[in-house]
Formats: C-alpha cells, sequence, structure tokens
C-alpha cells in the first residue's frame, strides 16, 4: 500500500438502488473477500474512458469468490442526466454485471443535497476514486483519479494474501 | 478515398436543436468547406471511448476556416437516457465547443419513431458513423466504425485539397 | 504544412549501402513520387518504439506508386553497434519491407567523421527525423522527433494532391 | 499464479557477462527477495517495444530490497549483431540500470552451440519469456510471451505476500 495510514472500518454504504444483484450487497455480507470498490459518474469523461474499463479488467482478473468488484454511482453535480434509468442503459451498453448502487442523497434531495451520503462518508474528493476493502472490511486504500494497472495488481494481490 | 462510388450530394440535416452554434449550421452554409460530420449517441461506448476522442483531435489539427467539424446526435435507442439536456452535460463534460445537433425523430414522437431523420437519410447504420463532405456538398465518405488516424487525416487534406 | 519555409531541393542522399532494393534510389529516380524519407538509428528508443512502427504504417497505408516510403540509418555514434550486418537483422526482425539506405561516412571513417554526410546535408538535429519530398523532389517538410498520425497523414496527402 | 504446476528450484544461471553491478548476482546471493528474471534479444522486436518497458516500469513499481529484477541476454539467433559490445549501448541508450547478464554458450562457440545454456536449463521457447521466482528460489511462474500489467503486478506481489 502506498502511504501509511492507520487504517479503519470502511464506512456503511447507503444506497437507494442496486442493480446487477439480488439483495443489497454490504461490507458485512462481503466480509472475508476483498472489495474492490469503485466510485463513478456516468458523464465523468475519466471515469467513462479509463477507470470504468480498468474496473471490468479487474473483474475478469480475479475470480469473484476472492475479490469482490462493487461500482458505486457517486452523483454529486448535473443529476437531472445520470438518473438511475440513465445508469441502467449505461450498464446495459457497457456490459457492466458486477453490481453497482446508486449512492442514496439525503431525502432522496439532490438539490438541497447535492452530495451524496456514501461519497461523504468516505470524504471522497470527486470521480473516479477506487477504494480497496480488506477481509476484515477495513479500509485499506483510497485513490481519487487514475493508478496504474501494475501497481493496482499488486495492491489488490496484496489484500488477498492477507488471511 | 477508399471505395469507389459516385459522389452525390450529402442530404440535407434535420436537427430540432443545436449546441455550441448561433443559428443552424447548413450545408448551404457550410458550402465551400470541407465538413467532418460525426455521428454518435452519448452512451455507445466505442463513440465514447474513441469516435469523440478522434473528434476533437480533428478539431485542434485543422483551421474550422477550412474544415468544419460537425457532431450529429443521432439517438436510436434508449431515448429517455439521452434527451437534450443529457447531451447538453455531455458536451460540457468532454469540453466539446464545435456544433453540435439534435437528429430530429418525425412529430418528435421517439416512441413511434425511434430511427431519427438524418440518420435515415444517410442510411446510417449505427453510431459511431463518420462522414466527410466536399467543398461542393457532395458526401464522399462515410464509415460506420472506427477509422485510424492515419488514413482519417490523409481523407480530410485530400479534400481539403480540391478546388 | 506546418510553418512556413521556402521550399529548396532536397539535398542528395549519399548512402554506402541499400537494402530491399536493386540499384539505388535516388531522388530523381523517385520524381513524380511523393517521398516519405525517415532517417533512424536500429539503436534509439524513440526510433525503434515509434518512429518506424508508424512508417511500416505510412507503407501500408498508400500506394507505393504514389508515396515511396525510404529509410535511412544515420549513426552518429555507437558506430560499431550499428553496422550494416546488425541493421540486416534489425530489418529482418522488423519486417520492414520497403528500401533502407546506410547513410555514408566520410571516407568511411566514422571515427574520425562520426556525422554521416546525408544527415548533414540536411542538418538533421538527431534521430527520428522525418522528411516529405514534393513530386518535384523539394523538400517541404523536415521533422526532428514524433508527429502524431493525423497531422502525417493529412501533410502526406496534402503533397500528394499537388500536380 | 495461474496454471498449476508443481514448483522446483529455479536452475542456476550460467552467465558470461555481468552490467549494471559488481560481482556476480546468483539465486543464493537473492535468496530472501523475490527475483522477476526477464529474459530477451536487443533485436527482438516484442521484446524492445513491450517487455522491457515493462519491466523497468516493474523495476519502478516495487523496492528493489522486495524485489530483484534481472535482465538475461538470451541470443540463439543473429549472434553477430548481438554480441556484449552491442548490449551495452542497448542498455545505455534504454537507460537500463538493473543487473543484466549475457547468457553463456557452451564453449563461447556460438556457431557450434546457438543456443545459450540458461535459456536451455529452464526450457525456454523464446524471447520475451518472464520468470518468477520466489523467497525460497523456486521457480514459480515462466512464461514466454506478454503478460498485461494487471495480471503481472498481482503475481508479483503474491509472492512477494510470501515469508
Amino acid at each position: 500500500m502506498t502511504g501509511a495510514t492507520v487504517p479503519r472500518d470502511a464506512p456503511a454504504w447507503n444506497v437507494s438502488r442496486w442493480f446487477n444483484v439480488d439483495g443489497a450487497p454490504s461490507l458485512s455480507s462481503l466480509r472475508g473477500r476483498v472489495v474492490f470498490l469503485h466510485a463513478f459518474q456516468m458523464l465523468c469523461p475519466a471515469c467513462v474512458q479509463q477507470a470504468v474499463p480498468q474496473s471490468l479488467k479487474v473483474a475478469a482478473a480475479f475470480a469473484s469468490t476472492d475479490l469482490a468488484v462493487i461500482g458505486l454511482h457517486t452523483v454529486f453535480e448535473h443529476h437531472h442526466a445520470m438518473g438511475p434509468d440513465a445508469l441502467q442503459v449505461y450498464l446495459h451498453e457497457n456490459r457492466i454485471g458486477y453490481p453497482v448502487g446508486v449512492d442514496a442523497h439525503r431525502d432522496g434531495d439532490t438539490a438541497r443535497h447535492p452530495l451524496p451520503l456514501t461519497m461523504q462518508a468516505y470524504a471522497m474528493q470527486g470521480t473516479p476514486t477506487l477504494m480497496l476493502i480488506d477481509r476484515q472490511g477495513r479500509l485499506r486504500r483510497q485513490r481519487f483519479g487514475l493508478v496504474d494497472d501494475l501497481r493496482l495488481g499488486a495492491e489488490i494481490a496484496t489484500l488477498l494474501a492477507e488471511p
């Protein structure tokens, strides 16, 4: 892991709707697996052109029984253009098969509360942001922006190697 | 030019709304310039990841007084997710500054007439599609899918060199 | 063409050995065709990783009856490691089929005259350098370093379109 | 690790000359570290364009106290063009700073014994080949051809995580 941060428990997810999954994945339901959580917006260019394709590669490279790949749609601007119906089209067109949650807004009111709740809980600075959560549910890595494949592969495998 | 097709006059554009421009560009108003017309959908992966970035490079590489770069939003599916308001966000986020028109649907009714009118007039097979129109307004090249930069640069310059 | 330089006749080539061709191509023998001349060294990283692959793409994209692609091995350092025998291996391994000439050194003496003669005649600053010569044999473009595919395609086609 | 092979002790290296290092690295001197061993030829296109640049990225991404990056120049063809003096130029031009050994030929006779000894001992099929050796000196991965960055990063980190 780059940086030296005291690991803390990953904050809970506050999701208004899930796609590609029955039920609602949670940190406790995923305990025992490493979680690759990537926050994106469907109209953010760096997300669409680089971070989401990388997430698809991650999902293909690791067994889902070891690594859970989870997308989080953290819309903090242009809410009218990135609602759940539009997201569903985006997921379909990009053949994204792993679970994706819609980050919830307080009272469901994006006008008064544009910043979604999970994004706030993690103190994300923007999109794309990737997070790695270890088998004990601790947030071990959070990165705003892009990470190269070589280092990302190494960071994931380092957590996978932990008991 | 690849292929050997008899040039024909480019069909007129049927656009319900223009972005990034005052007034409505038309083939006759652009007569004398070469036109690079690229049809896309804002949620089509190959458009977003490759064709639109290439169009931005084309717009940067050639003087707009010689070459008019025009985008055409030819939505033929998932209309609810790709309306003009969503397109406006897309153009803003991707810093697209050249004129982009919304291809019109008959009676403005996307449910009964999902295929837009200009797309039909050009017999486009899907998105992305690029078209090159010469200084006389003739359609000289139409290609569904991607074209590599080297050949595209050559095709544009070939038309620019014509009187 | 970028820049505004008065075209001058391209200097003659001074080549000690040709590969991939019978006889010795010259500017006068190529008169009537556009010439894409690219100077490289087989152990120059930017040449090997980018400029030579681009030259192969150029050779594939244009008809050789219109455009003559010519390589020039302008060795100005590490002469012992880049002699004609090593070059022959390089051409074979990289499947380079267009004519490549070895830029000659005065008196064939690389120790006393490390800079080869054609490189001097063109006042090249290093490798890779690409040059475009028009149908009349005039040097219309010379560029040290890399050029992107879109602009290169356009520059070649602009010269091809001239009578 | 992809595939399921019984690990065996990595064969010893038979090197006629080392670059970029004092003394001669050996598997026993590196015991305790993971070893990324990459076999290449300086005139093999896939080596030069992809495998060597990837090895430089690996060397930059991991601490050398954890991971030893070692190049092995396994020349099995065109020996006259890829001797040690030419290799030295190649290493210099490509700014390769990690240790690189020249794989030895029996009796130093490349004409009678074109295949070098270490290449034979590992039963390599060609170049590029990458090998991963664990902290106990066992060969855990051998791959002829290219491996993508994401998987390579993961494979290295998996071995680094072992005691």
